[in-house]
């Protein structure tokens, strides 16, 4: 069947191999861009002999890691590092040989998982959950004493918006269209300013939206993503896994991380200077590593900014909902660049929400979406397209993130418990982030920053000069080597500072401020005593 | 905080950057290519001004289509593509005026999305779900009455195998251990051979697998991955994402799909003629789009080939379930690789399974696992490192991956039910999917493959060179053209071949056999009166 004589065969070939990968081919030739495929690929259609010195009769090497891809191998993804497979194992050890080590328990302080430490999920949200999930029993009788009133209307509710009630098919590659309405509708609500359900991109948590953005504006290294140092590690991830180049610009921690516009400037220049296209400036608002809230004004600056230089806005939000005091507010980047008087043809912005933070913390529900303006059709088009090659996010995950954005109201029967419930947990997250950052500044050699929002504490550590050395003999970074060391004193497990970038010289390490209360005096005892005794080893 | 004198910012710079992407950085110099990050990356944390001539001025041009990311440009998906789109702007006009079109819905058959056309979740399943959503209810007296007994006793066991029974945590980044240890039990008593649950990574689905392992071996387009054609458009278009070249062998039509050794050894040498290397071959088994099972015997050629060219086995065995045929069996290529003698260290071999075919047809849950081996323990860390960027799949979807690959036992409460709900999707399917093949095999000019397995029929039209013209002028595929005409004179949604790649010359669609039984008579009527009108239209 494909052996032709050679030239009706390359012809053949061409036009196969452009419709294979194009359906909109035409066979009449054409020299439209449409076409860019079929000559990279034709070539592997035809048996035509070509450059025979290749030594063709030899099989693949083995598979190692040095024939894997370069920009697998540059990733690096502290917060579930080198610590973390130590905490592991030492929580089989004490699993198989208890009193092994001097302390009963891992805490898990590496990572913002609320749930894995003791918080409890929101009743109403997961009643929801579980009638989505299984729709047969909200006509039963003994559901109403299950259930409260409200839950099972909502999941009617739910379930009406969803095709066919099919809570188990692929919906619209962006999420189902009901969901995203009300999650514009409590966008709208937060802002007070209009949101378009077509705008919304529904994901599997945050993660996946941020990879699609970089995969959608890095094209090599030559472009460059501009991101705050210290940085939650997903972005220096996601960076080198598309090939890019992150430029990073300082958050200054003698003011509490600010974000100085000077410094944007400055890094800007130099990125720009060395050849980079700087694409995109992601900010983390309320921060993470650090815990800042920013300023109204500050947010203006950098909205001014990027709408000056050209640049996408890439807002990671997920922390909306975690601000622990009077004196700062949550506003989302689109509410203030559309305060600015700058509407969605101005500026392009993407923010990114999550059902894994917040009051909630449903980490493992992976579910999350991000509102996209900004852009013109022709790259809404692409992001679809990347978006539909995984077909859809999760359908669980999307219904509570429609939840998130539309808990119950003041008159709902669930109302008062959930009132309760969330308050319960912010106002402990507010203590717990307190008496850790009151505790951490009481060590010698240790200052930190306040909480003001999110789920960390970031103090810097004055390493004497024999632990650093220490450190170097052990080939770890000071940072990684204190935390080393404190995990095996304690049990606590904390991310080195040297995993999310800091200034040259000095050292730090994130702490979550997630440990249920009762636990927090106990960490605090701890803490105190191994960075009294490490002191005492190593003071200079 | 950032005016060193120069040399001195240099090396403090240089230091940072390394410990910034690199935990195990030193600050002693070495030459190690540990540090291989921050050659590239220190540039941008000095101020020196250096290559000035730059426009460093100039703010970054606006974002466009044409200055995204290419290989996004390049990569396409025919199963969500245009015709999907024209279907559902065609739903929209028949809700907002019911009659406008010679049909009264859209019958979406282009894509195995089996829920979203009527058919029921497996009871048990959507229960076990509920109850590991909601476990406050498991102690109710109320949850006898609405649930099975096994359904609760399977959950509690599920919770107990997750820590704190925290279903809002993240997991391990392969998944929950404790439902790692049920799907290996339940691999080993599908194949008789051992499995090993430090060997499944559980993942959203089939997709996010394929990607991650195309994004670990494709370093550029010089890598090659062996792909079937027709294949299913998930693998061209993940191997365009990560910039890798499509290597393609043919199935032979005639002797109902086959795979043929003497064709991978033809397009193999090809390649490498090329200066290609070969890294990996996929073979999808039950076939998408083709629907045949491949014999034991084939599948022992396939791996003596893979093992004697060191190429990775790359197994999308996700239609394992959907055998319809007493003839064929289905043998995942691990069973078949061990029952040949290979064992783990001989041969890499990955295969993927998901929770959204089968009889479950799971979609919107977005599970999946793939299982790994054959790696060496390198490789094996990079596989968990990228794993862990995306933290872990959603625990609902991990969940039900447990449940599939371990149904409910005779004896167990649930069993009758479930396997009356089984056994009556399983052999409804086999009867669409005869159905549809006689009534294709009825039309002029269209010859049609039989399904053994999988969810759709690929079969070949024979165009009349008018339609192929017409085509021309409208500047679609012959075969696009043809399912254009199709949806809007039935509402029948198919995808054309060109999608999934076919013998040059030849023009297929793929139709999948999932609308409920009692529309197939339907649709069967609607598509040969299209057809029989088309044909009189253009016959030649």
């Amino acid at each position: 069947m494909r052996k032709f004589v050679a030239h009706r065969a390359k012809k053949l070939i061409t036009n196969a191999t452009a419709s294979l990968f194009n359906p909109h081919h035409q066979s009449s030739s054409s020299s439209s861009n449409q076409y860019y495929t079929s000559a990279r690929l034709a070539r592997f259609f035809t048996s035509l002999p070509s450059d025979t010195s290749m030594a063709s009769d030899k099989s693949t090497p083995p598979l190692t890691v040095d024939s894997l891809n370069p920009k697998v191998l540059k990733c690096e993804y502290a917060v579930r590092g080198e610590i973390v497979s130590l905490a592991q194992t030492l929580q089989q050890d004490l699993q198989a040989n208890p009193g092994s080590h001097p302390f009963e328990e891992i805490l898990y302080c590496n990572i913002g998982n609320p749930q894995s430490l003791g918080q409890q999920p929101i009743t109403f949200f997961r009643e929801v959950l579980a009638l989505c999930d299984h729709p047969t029993i909200l006509d039963k009788s003994e559901t109403q004493g299950l259930f409260s009133a409200d839950s099972i209307e909502r999941a009617w509710q739910i379930l009406d918006q969803i095709p066919g009630r099919a809570t188990g098919a692929y919906s619209h590659s962006q999420g189902i269209k009901g969901l995203r309405d009300t999650i514009a509708a409590g966008i709208e609500a937060r802002d007070g300013f209009p949101a378009d359900p077509n705008d919304i991109f529904l994901t599997d948590g945050a993660s996946p939206a941020v990879h699609m953005m970089m995969q959608l504006l890095i094209r090599s290294e030559k472009d460059g993503i501009f991101c705050p140092i210290p940085q939650y590690p997903l972005y220096s991830a996601s960076i080198a896994l598309h090939g890019g180049t992150l430029v990073p610009y300082y958050l200054d921690e003698a003011t509490g991380w600010g974000l100085e516009v000077s410094e944007l400037k400055k890094q800007l220049e130099a990125a720009r200077q060395k050849g980079i296209t700087v694409r995109a400036l992601v900010v983390i608002n309320p921060g993470n590593p650090t815990g800042q809230v920013l300023a109204e004004q500050n947010q203006r600056d950098i909205v001014e900014f990027c709408k000056k230089e050209g640049l996408v806005l890439l807002a990671d939000e997920v922390y909306q909902e975690n601000i622990y005091v009077p004196e700062k507010q949550f506003h989302s980047f689109k509410k203030v660049a559309r305060s600015m008087g700058y509407g969605d043809k101005d500026i392009p912005l993407v923010s990114f929400q999550s059902v894994s933070k917040g009051y909630y913390g449903e980490c493992g529900k992976r579910g999350g979406y991000m509102e996209v303006t900004g852009f013109s059709p022709e790259v809404r088009e692409q992001i679809y397209k990347v978006a539909s090659v995984n077909l859809c996010s999760n359908i669980s995950g999307q219904i509570l993130a429609s939840l998130v954005m539309s808990p119950p109201k003041v008159g709902d029967e669930s109302y008062d418990s959930y009132f309760a419930e969330r308050d319960g947990i912010l106002t402990s997250l507010a203590r717990r982030a307190k008496t850790l950052e009151d505790a951490l500044n009481s060590l010698e050699g240790v200052t930190c920053n306040k909480a003001e929002g999110a789920m960390y504490l970031f103090p810097q550590v004055k390493l004497p000069n024999k632990a650093i050395k220490e450190a170097e003999k052990a080939k770890k970074a000071p940072d990684a080597y204190y935390a080393i060391r404190l995990l095996n004193a304690t049990g606590i497990v904390v991310v080195p500072g040297s995993g999310f970038g800091q200034v040259p010289g000095t050292w730090h390490f994130r702490c979550t401020i997630l440990p249920q209360e009762e636990k927090i005096p106990a960490i605090v005892t701890r803490l105190t005593d191994f960075h009294k005794k490490f002191m005492d080893e190593f003071r200079d």
